[in-house]
Order: structure tokens, then C-alpha cells, then sequence
């Protein structure tokens, strides 16, 4: 499968090795730095050799062979998977959605750390989590001089190949080789007190390189891979979905009226899945014209958007596309070059960049409280589900904090607004708009017994209305606190029923 | 008390009033915008006025006269104290620290929001709070072309200046002369998508005007006062005090060994209180030199700091000083005046700035949990204390995020680490150092199981030391998520438990 037209460096192109070769030279206990966020641009050779390596020194060796592995974010069965089921991963940060990864997590055999994805970098640079030993990094092609041509996502690999002593390059000929040029990685990044103004004012503002830099005396390894990223397919947007974008929509119409939105809105930060992609075919089918986004990932909907001329740019740092949708980009990438931008996630999630752009951040919850606390991550309180990804980031920051989801799950049994959060990402200060297929409850400058209405009366299930309510008026008359009225007693009673009972 | 040559503008000269003439110009139901932050600064003689007003108004009518409040953070009795005796205040917002105000909050009288600090101007420009009616400003001076000298707090004051229709000036001639020139109220704010890069790189940089911008047609009232802030005794370090920053002071130590922080540190943010003030005596004691401040509030152990040199600058909005601090000030005004500078709360505060900065936030907790979920608000997860005030700002974009507080309360009744905090103002993915006189808990890179090892060992008072590790020992094992071991049925336990025995 070699395609060595991908590798024009000389000196690189002397040290390609099989994947098996390269994962001889990852040891025991090293930090290793991947690339990867979403399904996209993450290694797919080399983690499947050292899994295979793991399990035979396993087999052999009392003392187990673990590795920690920083990429960023998701990546796909043929990294987490493997190294995860060969119980090869000590320590994981900072998101993963692979079911192995997370059985090991709950289960209390790995490890996980769940930062602000746009955090990452500053925690490697600064050193606070140890010198990271090895960069294992998918790229698109190599050039003359050396440089790398990023992949289908950047990520942290700028800082990955910056922190760590020796590199390992995966040179990915399934990549469409027009990727080259879509990318702008930033090289003014620097450790505080030496940080200046990020100078990026619109979606579309190009401030960096195309490229990325590596000094070729640290790269130890080039292997060659020929393999598709994950990708899912698209489903089609059920009934909820779509009458999760109706709510959402009207709320876009009536702040453009009253003059509290732009008629071009704000820059759209979108988390992935079935709801935001039907917001994004919402917004395609309605009067939209020349959005753009700042977020982490380009999906189907936004392709389309782009097409339209809906979204005029989107700048992200991944793609998270459905085999339609590769087959789309891939077809159609002329028109999409100029129109996408991809850049490292510290840029893409900056806290300076959110609040300046003023984005408009649509993320989905997992259950949310009588006061508007947000739990994003946990299952029952205890359990991870994948992580807080970049919603921090974009919520804390950004303009507007959209978070949705149905007001039921599992079929009824589990109602997303409980009367409190049994973990908490996003604080109540920090949440401004909760969406469920039963209507919008916009939280902007409402008390928490104001929002326990709204909440209780615009987004909770009908099936569960009565209780949430029966719960609050006895916490309100309790004799306690009636600032944010709770019965200590009752308040995780749900989750408890839920554990004991099938349902809440 | 007239001294006219604090109002220099003609025009405004001509509407000198009465506290009680100017409080009559202000409806039932305004929204009014009051200067004022941590007690300094705010509006002295027509909040009285008005509560007055109130009082009267409500003893003839069945219709109570209520306004909303808005301020930049906590003020004194004289307008939270006031208002709130005479139930005259029906929406606070966005931090207190008045008994009064607080009781009603927490009976359910007053409905407050308690948004970061640094988002407030944000909010009321973008229309989300509805039309401010009313500014209530105190000024030190009205100079000829009608801009106004701040005092000792800008707080919010452009914002209010810009928002309001109406605006109702108290020029305060207790208020130091000098101050005029020490102030950097910055221009260049817009809502999104104008918002441009703000430049400022260093804490010490000035970017904007020394004068707030009034258009003197919006001016109503001019009010004469002379009465001083608020403010309290300074107390001494007490040996509680004295060891959390010892611990602190170790921990900078370390850092600076490892080379993770640079010798004069980085910009400190440092909340108030006895705990803060003992950890600037102990910077000021060390060897440290040319240390900055980032910070809300100029407390008295600054000014000890810039005397001696430790410090060389401190930013701020605030000052709150101790009469004995006042006084140091007053005396010493020539030579502080080019060493501090207070700009409006949305700069002091602002997310691009403290992650920019790369600022060391100091602020105190209520109680954390385990897993470093940290209540800054509420008493028993239900009665409000204050406010979230900008720690959140500062502990979510800073560098370091360090929560401190004693590990026990009321006598050793309670403990401030427990199972489950009871409200969470900063998530897990926020904190990063906990210190209690027992000693550091350092969560950098840490687990949520292994950060609970940390906070149980370093943090936790021994009485409490075994029920935690029982509590978590037992979570551990049974049977639920490993990731963040809870029992939902005991999580909240120990404050029940106190509110039922008066003992955790």
C-alpha cells in the first residue's frame, strides 16, 4: 500500500517501518500524545501493533504494559477499542465515546481525566501532567521540507509534536490529498506571561500556518496506513429531533425580532448527533443566509448548509462526517476548501475566541435540575458516559448556551429533568436556554424558583410534571433555605428509584 | 456639605438636589443600576431616600413599590440594607452580602440571580435583563465637559451609564481627590460580532480613559454626599489562617523548583478575607519581588505588598480596605497612584484577560467535595451565603484555580469536604489545588478516585477523615460506577444529618 508520493521529505522517508516496527519502539509506562478527535485524523495502524505487542508481553510478564494516552478527543474502535480490550491504557484523557474504554472506566480499571477540551494544551504545556514521552500522529502527507500536511482533524496535534521527544508519523494515503491548504494552525500560542492577543475577529480570519512544524530529528518513525476514518451513518431526524430544532428556531426568530440576535445570528457552535443535525437542516430550510460557524466538529448538516449558501464558512477542528457525507466532501472538496477552515482545538474552543465571536453554543444534556444545572457526563451519578468535550468551553464563554435534549429516555423510564443534577458540568450560572420536544425554557435572568417554573412547565415530560412539581412545592414549603428550595432526602431520590426500579 | 467644586460642569450644576428630591424620581418597578463593589463606592444618601419613600408609600398603598437592583457586586447597609428592611428591592442582582438582603433571599421574599461578574454587562447589553431604567452612580467629581472622576469602584458603571436612560449622580466629596487619574475605563466594548481583541498584555497596561463618558441630557439628579465607604477592621492572621498559607506559599515554592511558574509567579486574583490577606502577608514576608495583581478587590495586604515592594502593580475595580487601610491610602495617596488601577468589572474579570494573563485565583469555598466539585454559595445546598462574585471567572480561564478554606466550621460541627457538596459553582474540571490548614490537595491530572485520595489525606480534618473514607470505600464497592463512586442514598447524608443534629 505504499504511496510514498505522500512522503517528499528525504530524511523522513528513510525511517518508514512497519506499524509493528513502530510499536517496538513505544515502552512500557510512556505518556503518549495521539492525534484523533472525533473519528477523525487518529492513528489507525500503530495502536492495533502495540495492542498486539501488550497482550503478548502480557501473556508473558507479570508486570503489566500500560501506556497513558492523551489525544483530542474521541477516536474509533481501531485505537481505544484495542488498547482498551488488551487493557493496555493506564491513564486517558481527555474524551473518548468508545464503549471497551468506558466499561474500563466504570468498572475502576482505567483511569480518566475529563478536562475542557480547550484546556488540553495548556495543561501539557505547563507541565502539570508530566512530560509526555511520544507523539503518535496521523497526517495527510509529509512535504519536502519536513512539515506535515494535518488530516481530517488537528486536535492537539501541534502541541503533541511540540512537548514530545520523539514522534511517530502515520502518513495516511486515504486522506484526500486536497486537504492540503484547509488548515490553519496557529503558532502564537505561548505559556503566560509571555501570551498575546489572539488576533482571529471572524469565523473566516486565517492567522496561522497550512502546515504543521516538526523537526525531522525527532520523528522516529513513519509508517504508512491506506484506511477510512470512523464515521456513522446519518439518520434521518426522528419526530423529537425535529420538534427539538421547531423550539429552537422560534427562539432564533423572536431574539432577531426583538433585536437581541443578528439576522445572521452569531457564530453556530454545534455538539454532534441526531438533534443539532436536525437544527442544522432547520436552519437550512428556513430564511438563513450567510451564517457561519465556530465549533469543534464540520458535520453532515453543515456540509449541506455550506451548499446552500446557508453557512457561508465553518471553521472547526475535526470533521465528523457519515460515509454520504465523506463521499460528498470528497466529491465536492473544490467547493468546500475555502469554505471550511480546520484549526488545532485550543484555537477552535478558546475561551478568548468564544466570548469574543459571542457564539451560540448547542450542546446536549443528559438530565437537567428544577434550577438549571446541567450534568453532561455521568449516568446515575457515578458512571461516565463519554465527557464534557469542548461544551464548557463554548457555554462558559460564548453568547448564548443552548443545551437539549428529550425530556424522556429509555423509553419513558428516565426523565431528563430531575429535581436535582446527580453530577454537575455546567452550573446554573452558566446555562442560559434548556430545549426538550416539549418546548424552550429560556433561563436569562430568571431567580431559581423562576426557573424551577419555566423548566418545570416548558421542557419536563407530562408524565413527570406532576411529581417535579409536587417535589418543589413541598421543598419550597420545607421550612429550608427558599433560595434554591431541595429536600436533601429526596433530592437523588429518582436516580435511586431508577437503580431499584427501572424507572424514576 | 456643599462643596461645588467637585461639580465643575455647568449644566449639571443646575440640578443639584436633594437625596430626597432625586429619590422621588425613581418609579415603582425601575430597574435601577447602582454603583458599588464590595462596598465601596456605591450611591450613600438615595437609596435611604428612597427606602423611605417606600416605607411611606407602601403604608398608604396596597400596591407595594418595589425595584429591581442591579450593582456590580456587594454593597453596604446603606442600600442593601435599606431596601431590603423596607422589602423594597424585588430582583438583586448580581452578588450580596448583606444580612438583610440575604434573609430575604433565602425566605423567599427577594428573587436574586447570581450571575459570574464578569458577564453582567454582557447580559444587560444584550437586552436579556429587559430596559435599565435608572442609573444610581456615586462619582468623586463631575468635571467641566460633564465626565464624570470614579471613585473607589467603577464596578459596572459604564454599562449602567450607557444603559440607563435616566441618570442620577451622588458626587461623594469624601472621596479622594486623587483618585482622579487612577482609573482605566476601557471603550472599546461591543456587542458581538463587533467585539475586536483586547490589548492588553500586562496587568500594569492602561487601555482606556481615565473619565467615564455622561451624557449630561441623560443626567436628572446631582446629589451632594460626604460619607465614607463601608469598611471593616482588619483582623490579624489567626493560626488557621497562617497555615493555609503556609501550605500555599510551599506549593508556589515547589512550582517555581519545578519550573512551572516563573519567580514573580504570575498575575495573582485574590478573593477577601482573612485567609487571602494572611497569604499576601506571607508573599509580602518571602522573597518574593515584582509580583502583579489581577484582581477584583484591592485589600489591605496589597497595599502592604506594593509599600514594600513585593508588588509592583495591582489591577482591580474595587477597592476594600480596613479604616486603618483607608486611612494608609489617604496618607500615602502620591505614591500608590501610579501603582494601582481600577477599570470596570467586565475588563477586571474578563475571560480573553485571565486566561491571557494567565492568572493564580485564590478564592475561598463553602465546601468541596471528594471529587473537587466545589460549593462557593450555598449553605446546606439550599440557603444563598453571597454569591459566585468572579471567582468562576477567574478559576475557570486562569492558570491556577486555588479554593481554600478552614476544614471544619461552627466549631468543628461541620466539615468543609463531604461526600457530595450540596451545589457546585465549580465543577471537577475547575478546580485544581484545595487547601485547608490541614494541607494541599493537588488535582492536576488526577482521576476523580485518586483526587478523592488527595482531598481525603491532604485536605480533610481527621475527625471527618474515617466517615469519608467509609463513605467512599463503600461507594467503591457497590456495584455502581467506579468512575465517581457515590451512594445517592448517603450523599447528602452529613448535611442532613447537620441540619437534624446541628452536627455533620
Amino acid at each position: 500500500m505504499s504511496d510514498t508520493s505522500r512522503i517528499l521529505c528525504p530524511v523522513l522517508s528513510q525511517r518508514i517501518m512497519s506499524a509493528e516496527e513502530a510499536a517496538e519502539l513505544i515502552p512500557a509506562g510512556a505518556k503518549v500524545g495521539m492525534s484523533g478527535f472525533t473519528g477523525a485524523g487518529y492513528p489507525k495502524a500503530v495502536p492495533g501493533a502495540l495492542a498486539e505487542r501488550i497482550r503478548r508481553l502480557n501473556a508473558e510478564n507479570s508486570t503489566p504494559f500500560r501506556i497513558s494516552v492523551w489525544t483530542g478527543a474521541s477516536t474509533a474502535p481501531e485505537l481505544d477499542g484495542v488498547l482498551a480490550e488488551v487493557d493496555g491504557i493506564e491513564m486517558r484523557l481527555p474524551f473518548q465515546s468508545d464503549p471497551i474504554c468506558r466499561n474500563r472506566i466504570n468498572n475502576g480499571t482505567m483511569d480518566y481525566v475529563d478536562y475542557h477540551l480547550s484546556e488540553v494544551s495548556q495543561y501539557a504545556w505547563s507541565g502539570f501532567l508530566g512530560k509526555m514521552d511520544i507523539a503518535l500522529i496521523e497526517v495527510a502527507g509529509i512535504r519536502e521540507d519536513g512539515s506535515l500536511i494535518p488530516s481530517s482533524s488537528i486536535g492537539n496535534n501541534k502541541t503533541w509534536i511540540e512537548q514530545a521527544d520523539k514522534i511517530i508519523l502515520e502518513v495516511n494515503s486515504k486522506q484526500n490529498a486536497k486537504l492540503e491548504g484547509m488548515h490553519d494552525v496557529y503558532y502564537g500560542t505561548a505559556l503566560p506571561p509571555n501570551r498575546k492577543p489572539i488576533m482571529l475577529t471572524d469565523p473566516a480570519d486565517r492567522i496561522g500556518e497550512q502546515y504543521m512544524v516538526c523537526p525531522p530529528e525527532k520523528v522516529i518513525a513513519v509508517v504508512e496506513t491506506a484506511a477510512p476514518d470512523r464515521n456513522s451513518p446519518f439518520k434521518p431526524s426522528d419526530d423529537t429531533s425535529k420538534r427539538i430544532a421547531g423550539h429552537i428556531l422560534d427562539f432564533f426568530n423572536r431574539e432577531i425580532e426583538m433585536g437581541r440576535l443578528p439576522k445572521e445570528l452569531l457564530p453556530i457552535q454545534s455538539g454532534v448527533g441526531n438533534i443539532p443535525n436536525a437544527v442544522l437542516e432547520g436552519l437550512d430550510a428556513g430564511p438563513y443566509k450567510d451564517l457561519t460557524a465556530f465549533t469543534e466538529v464540520i458535520q453532515d448538516g453543515m456540509l449541506k448548509m455550506l451548499k446552500s449558501g446557508t453557512l457561508k464558512v465553518a471553521s472547526a477542528t475535526a470533521f465528523s462526517l457519515s460515509p454520504d457525507g465523506i463521499k460528498e466532501f470528497d466529491d465536492n472538496i473544490d467547493f468546500y476548501r475555502d469554505k471550511i477552515i480546520l484549526r488545532q482545538q485550543d484555537i477552535s474552543n478558546h475561551p478568548e475566541l468564544a466570548r469574543r465571536l459571542g457564539v451560540i453554543a448547542m450542546n446536549g444534556l443528559i438530565e437537567c435540575d428544577l434550577y438549571g444545572n446541567v450534568n453532561s457526563t455521568h449516568i446515575m451519578g457515578t458512571r461516565m458516559m463519554n465527557g464534557i468535550g469542548g461544551s464548557g468551553d463554548f457555554a462558559r464563554n460564548g453568547y448564548l448556551s443552548i443545551f437539549v435534549s428529550p425530556s424522556t429516555a429509555k423509553d419513558g423510564a428516565i426523565s431528563a429533568i430531575v429535581p436535582m443534577v446527580s453530577h454537575v458540568d455546567h452550573t446554573e450560572h452558566d446555562v442560559k436556554i434548556i430545549v426538550t420536544e416539549q418546548g424552550l425554557a429560556d433561563l436569562r435572568g430568571l431567580s431559581p424558583r423562576q426557573r424551577a417554573h419555566e423548566i418545570i412547565n416548558n421542557c419536563a415530560h407530562p408524565d413527570f410534571r406532576p411529581a417535579l412539581i409536587d417535589y418543589y412545592e413541598r421543598a419550597l414549603h420545607s421550612g429550608r433555605g427558599m433560595h434554591t428550595p431541595h429536600l436533601l432526602e429526596e433530592a437523588l431520590s429518582w436516580h435511586r428509584r431508577y437503580e431499584e426500579t427501572g424507572h424514576m
